[in-house]
């Protein structure tokens, strides 16, 4: 029964997310929708992004969040422009949470549009924002077992971002089986193993970014 | 729309949650329901728990997972009886899916029955499953700032387990703040700080568990 109403929600979800959609086509606006574990790595990830870009790019930020605006007091300390979402207890963005969002830009001036959703490994995967890509970022410290049990949303990223690759010395965590998991799981996923901390691997995500968004 | 849509399911989900609790009350049966985010050490805790006390406690485990029965087989590996219950998509156990693992097992020879639920911070939270106490896993590389994020899990805990307090030295993580942030969104929260992997704290966590499965 539950199933049921899940597929209703999702179709009624489909109509907004492509209107939203046809909204970046016309302006020309580039959209990421940034999706991972509570924890991930999602915000900071964001900060050092908009740190890198907004001097190439004309970018801005949706926060998804169930509470606070601590998120977006972080990115809009970097000085672009920030709206927060608060989803009162859903798990997820949907396209009609985002199309609220966008009243509060001016899509003349973005390039790039950073939609952060709610930390959650499973359901944000199932709502289409009108995004262009799905991106995903996973903390090494969440175990190398993931893409064979939460198999959704690697399943519909374009990026995987396996970020604190720094602390893999302190962790039982197989890189070379996570990777062939999550092949296995999506043969088309593109792989970054990033670390926020030291930095590494950040070029290879920032290229990937600008290709897409200029 | 949405927002009225959880509430019906929320409604049915408690008439069932209540029959479970019923038929845990006639035999004699505690029941736990172990919540945290993907990675947070749910499994590997409960590897630990039942090796502990399955000398003394009769222990059945139920593991709920989107997909995969690799939970299950870690912990059947301990030799006591455990069901894997795949949501096939849904983010959360429900008390349906419970009643629907009870048939697999034999009530009449359980004292302490331990529900550990699909990864999530979010979702499980709002579903009853018939349990006598909910428990929350966090593991601290997860970030401190969790409590006001994602208020509703702590809110509804009795226990909050704060798991991988070894990688404390290599993480930016304010034990302090969090145990503050906790206890405001939830003054009554028991917090008991662990590491599975050196043992730290577990004998807490047992004993609160022994002096009420019994």
């Amino acid at each position: 029964m539950e199933i049921k109403v899940v597929r209703n929600i999702l179709e009624a979800n489909e109509v907004i997310a492509s209107q939203n959609s046809a909204l970046f086509a016309e302006k020309g606006v580039y959209v990421v929708n940034l999706m991972g574990s509570p924890g991930a790595g999602k915000t900071t990830l964001l900060e050092h992004t908009v740190e890198h870009l907004k001097d190439t790019r004309k970018i801005a930020v949706i926060e998804g969040d169930i509470e606070t605006s601590r998120d977006a007091e972080r990115i809009a300390g970097h000085a672009i422009p920030t709206v927060q979402i608060n989803t009162g207890g859903a798990c997820h963005l949907d396209g009609n949470m985002v199309r609220s969002g966008l009243k509060a830009l001016d899509l003349d001036q973005i390039d790039l549009l950073i939609v952060e959703n709610v930390g959650n490994l499973v359901c944000p995967a199932e709502f289409q924002i009108g995004e262009h890509h799905k991106v995903m970022i996973i903390s090494v410290t969440e175990g190398d077992d993931k893409p064979l049990k939460y198999p959704l949303m690697f399943q519909v990223s374009s990026v995987l971002l396996v970020n604190k690759i720094d602390l893999l010395p302190y962790l039982d965590f197989d890189m070379k089986q996570f990777r062939s998991d999550a092949l296995k799981v999506n043969p088309k996923l593109e792989i970054i193993p990033i670390s926020c901390t030291t930095g590494e691997g950040l070029d290879a995500w920032y290229r990937w970014l600008e290709e897409r968004a200029s």
